[in-house]
């Protein structure tokens, strides 16, 4: 990720040197837990530097300016008063709906102190509650005052249900209209009025009125992404767009997704960690033409000249009036990730709303060969620094820390060409912390890699041409017999979908059993996806495909990236996960196939651990896979490292 | 199923013999190529007797005369323009939107001559048109006037496209609120609005003033279903169907379900063929009192007397009335299959609708251990009788017609206990004709069974303790390897199923690739569902779970029952697929599970045709199932037989 501030030069050096650079932060405006803002002002900071100085914050914070969440909420009770209204629901999202929120729009930090990246609270003016996930059930009992706040479980006590009894008879409970979308905003409604209460959809946050130092918009540089990254002009995605808005019955799109308008432009930004969004918005007409909504002083030189004269700039201050313009004609938003706000003033200026997919969604999604060859490239270099790394812990592991050892790994990707970040921050967990699957290693919580334990780091980087993400599993010292036989049957999952041969139409849905079977048949099995979409240089989290137990109607086409990524927790004991990147590709047809077959190309390239295989368990098929794997790993990454790595 | 006319000593007899029988029934008012009319005049009739008496009609109707289409459309037209209307929608559909549809609203077929069991006509002052899936594209041009009717594919053209060009501005189309869901008409009414037409919902249906010798509504006995049978009271389940009202939020459910209410009741009706169903409405209250509103004719004495105070019984007639007395309560409906009406009427009487899951659904689909057993009789009995057809089968099968072989086995079936109905017209397709998934043999049609070809035969019945639905595929001579190679993917995709564990919240969605795996990996799949819900002894198709590729929330639970009936199709060549019921269990943990684990128990008990499997093509693990099924049919069915067949 590009340098937005003087710290370009930092290379490295200790804790105080860090805390020198930021003196002028503001500290109660900042997440002392939370490294995403050092990501911010230092990218090129290692894991453990940005650990050490956020525990040293922390700490003098805690002794000499403890959070005054009780203020912050009376000052914010009393301007809700002033505007005639009775609380304010508080969700962890920007207008963009997006996975990483930048500093300013970190309000629910802001008034509960809660550093999660999930997570919601709502403020009515005698009571009021945070909602927080499993993960996050002991954090926050650290991180907020009982005394303000009850603490509730996201999903089994949804807010949904805490508004139907907790607001009076006539209370008026503000909402962000930009940071709910429509269906939200309805379930919220539908609630509150059960107990006689109403949401009111406001335009801006009241918050944003008593947040002393809120930080400003971020002002990250944007970039061009060359054509010989992208494969395709700008000019070509957006006449292919407007045929798509045309087709869905409209004649402008609203665009809110900023890795949309990334993908669309062929420009990547730098507002947030570890994802290279332009946080932007922008509307595009059935013609292609762009109206960009967007702070030029983020745009380096040369940008602008490359958009051409069917992309206009304008201040992001004049998107709402534009939207205001747009009286008569038919607008398509895409309801999963549009702020409620948009459809309102569309709605109001006499606009016809026509819900649909964002335009660029599927485009972005199916991978052209350009980008398809640049994300193989990616993954070579990138295997190698997953490859050195793990030669390097199979010598030095035992007896490091979890920070320790993935910075290490984060030492060797900055080595190869073309890195720009990582592409999320590492799960470097050894022992029990494997077990908990979005584990952040600090320095209070880092276990020590030790013989018979299992380590497990999930990571990955962001590449000028590719984003990876890869998970290993490997023993320290002897696993034992329970250890083995689990690893081999996510091995067997993983191995299973990576081998699935499926006809055209088929959806991500309907293949995730592939990769639990061998786990369900001795009543294991694991909580979370097997597989997400992933960018080319762009989000490593990315739809529409998904492969997962919830339904989704979408069909796997060529060229999407997908992770396969299947696991097993055992809670309090180790972790074990076993991720590569896949692309869908057409597969030739055997003789007699009647319907065109896909199938998958595996795009990581690093060992698996052979001491966690329990070969007995495998398939002469399977058997032959690991094999075929590993022999493609010493082919195409053995020659890039060396003599020792290799052997 | 009961008899219901004075028929019922009809032990069969020559096709004249029959049409004696016959010949108070007004001809015009029947499908002379449908034989369900037959079912319900003459339920001991054989496959061939319908189709005998079929043809021999139809030829009759043709010569002396042919359906006045064109009589019956001016009529309709005329009628309509004295109501202000410009137009109707006629569904196959009756008010309970049933597979099955009796006589009374087969409007379709009155009004366009098209006889098929599925479909849609849409009448404008001055075109028509006719809307028919892929399965009756070549019989709906024999059946329709083409001068009257535009012939449209139904999923391909659908009447919302249609809606949208074919009317003029201002024209009010009617459709019977009755027949047509509330998403229904939202669709059409949405269609009608682009070409500036408007969607007019009523109450009742212009056909019924101008439809001469309409059939009244039948009047099938309702019979009790006994505590031996049902293994639950009706107080019991009425008290926990009004716990699920309340859940919902709702103090009385409508319920418009004919085999729901036989669930609720412990009854059996005979209101159309296969399937017992009671045709009526009830309104259920919390507290589980139901009023029920049927003709009283219909019951059988000592019904009223055994559903006690609780059940309050009414005239049909006076449903509606009952709706519009609701005013100020919580009504739950079930929008997937309650009129659009319903809604109205409610909403029009100031009730509050609430929409939810039919309460009877889930309960219903979870048989208790007393059905269960009766089920598993049902299967016996009714495993011995194909067990004897195919031991006939392979004597005499090869030379023999389609119609005489399936009249056969029914003939086999019907000497077993408590036979009651063929639970569905058998599916009996000899080489070509097994490709078409839904076949339905006549004269014209079928084929004779030829050595080197390849019959499939789908078929069950109905018996007082439970439903069967079972297919086998035969290969008549030898079998070459293409056939050979195809049923064994077919039967290791329902091994597959079968012999699969998966944990408590799985749904049939997430299965259902495991059935089709096999064939995928070499290019071929088919394109039906996997697995439905069967009844006990009540629908062979019921809900709410489903194996198929189409996404279902539905969790399995234990004691759901499904078909597991995987198969391939080649077009013009054969048709081949393997179907067992199975009901889902609780399985046995293995060491160290983690999750309860559940799978699926194999009810069905015939043999699978060994001549038709690829032994090579089988794992070790698939081979031993087909070994331990077989041993497991000698076991149980082996008694049941004669020395001949069991050999």
């Amino acid at each position: 990720m590009p340098d937005i501030v003087a710290a370009s030069g930092f290379k490295g050096g200790s804790a105080d040197q860090l805390e020198a650079l930021l003196a002028g932060i503001d500290a109660a405006a900042l997440d002392p837990h939370d490294p995403i803002w050092l990501d911010l002002v230092v990218p090129e900071a290692t894991a453990s530097q940005r650990a050490a100085v956020s525990q040293h914050r922390a700490e003098r914070m805690a002794a000499s300016d403890p959070r005054d969440t009780k203020g912050r909420i009376a000052a914010l009770r009393q301007a809700l008063t002033n505007r005639g209204l009775d609380g304010l629901i508080i969700p962890r999202a920007d207008e963009h709906q997006g996975e990483y929120v930048p500093g300013r729009a970190q309000r629910l930090f802001w008034a509960t102190g809660f550093t999660g990246s999930a997570g919601l609270a709502i403020i009515l003016t005698t009571k009021a509650a945070v909602f927080v996930d499993g993960r996050y059930t002991l954090q926050v009992r650290d991180q907020v005052d009982t005394s303000l706040f009850d603490i509730r479980h996201l999903t089994e006590q949804p807010a949904t249900e805490w508004l139907t009894t907790a607001p009076t008879k006539g209370m008026r409970i503000g909402a962000d209209g930009r940071l709910h979308t429509e269906d939200q905003i309805e379930r919220y409604q539908a609630a509150a009025r059960r107990a006689g209460a109403e949401i009111v959809v406001l335009d801006d946050n009241p918050i944003d009125a008593v947040w002393q130092h809120q930080p400003p918009p971020p002002l990250g540089p944007i970039r061009l992404q060359l054509l010989a990254h992208t494969g395709r002009s700008s000019a070509d995605k957006r006449a292919e767009v407007g045929r798509d808005i045309t087709r869905q019955g409209a004649g402008v799109a609203v665009l809110t997704q900023p890795d949309s308008l990334a993908w669309l432009l062929n420009v990547r930004g730098s507002d947030v960690p570890h994802t290279p969004l332009p946080l932007s918005f922008a509307l595009v007409s059935a013609s292609g033409a762009v109206e960009w909504f967007v702070d030029p002083r983020k745009l380096v030189p040369g940008v602008r000249e490359a958009l051409g004269n069917d992309v206009s700039i304008d201040q992001p201050d004049r998107f709402e009036a534009a939207l205001s313009r747009l009286s008569g004609q038919k607008v398509l938003i895409d309801p999963a990730t549009t702020g409620a706000t948009i459809a309102r003033r569309l709605t109001a200026a006499g606009a016809e709303v026509v819900r649909g997919a964002d335009p660029c969604l599927l485009a972005k999604a199916c991978k052209n060969p350009v980008e398809l060859d640049g994300t193989r490239a990616a993954h070579i270099r990138d295997g190698a620094a997953v490859t050195r790394f793990l030669c390097w812990l199979s010598g030095h592991g035992a007896g490091l820390g979890e920070i320790a050892v993935s910075d290490q790994l984060e030492a060797f990707r900055r080595q190869g060409d073309g890195f720009r970040d990582l592409s999320f921050p590492s799960i470097s967990g050894a022992g029990s912390n494997g077990a908990i699957v979005h584990y952040r290693a600090s320095p209070a919580s880092e276990r020590i890699l030790t013989p018979g334990e299992l380590y497990l780091i999930d990571s990955g980087a962001q590449y000028v041409d590719g984003t990876t993400d890869i998970t290993r599993t490997i023993a320290i010292g002897t696993p034992n017999a329970e250890q083995r036989d689990r690893f081999t049957r996510v091995l067997q999952g993983h191995i299973a979908l990576s081998t699935a041969r499926f006809p055209v139409g088929t959806t991500g849905s309907q293949l995730d059993v592939l990769a639990r079977l061998p786990l369900w048949s001795v009543g294991l099995d694991y909580d979370h996806g097997t597989g997400h979409g992933v960018g080319s240089y762009l989000s490593v989290h990315e739809g529409p495909q998904r492969i997962a137990k919830v339904g989704n109607t979408v069909a796997l086409k060529p060229g999407m990236i997908l992770s396969n990524e299947p696991g097993y927790y055992k809670t309090g004991g180790y972790g074990i996960r076993v991720e590569n990147l896949v692309v869908v590709r057409e597969e030739p047809a055997p003789a007699g196939a009647e319907r065109p077959l896909l199938g998958f190309e595996t795009l990581t390239l690093a060992p698996i651990d052979r001491a966690l295989i329990e070969v007995s368990l495998l398939t002469p098929a399977e058997r032959a896979w690991v094999d075929a794997y590993h022999a493609r790993v010493a082919t195409v990454i053995g020659p890039l490292v060396d003599p020792d790595t290799r052997a």
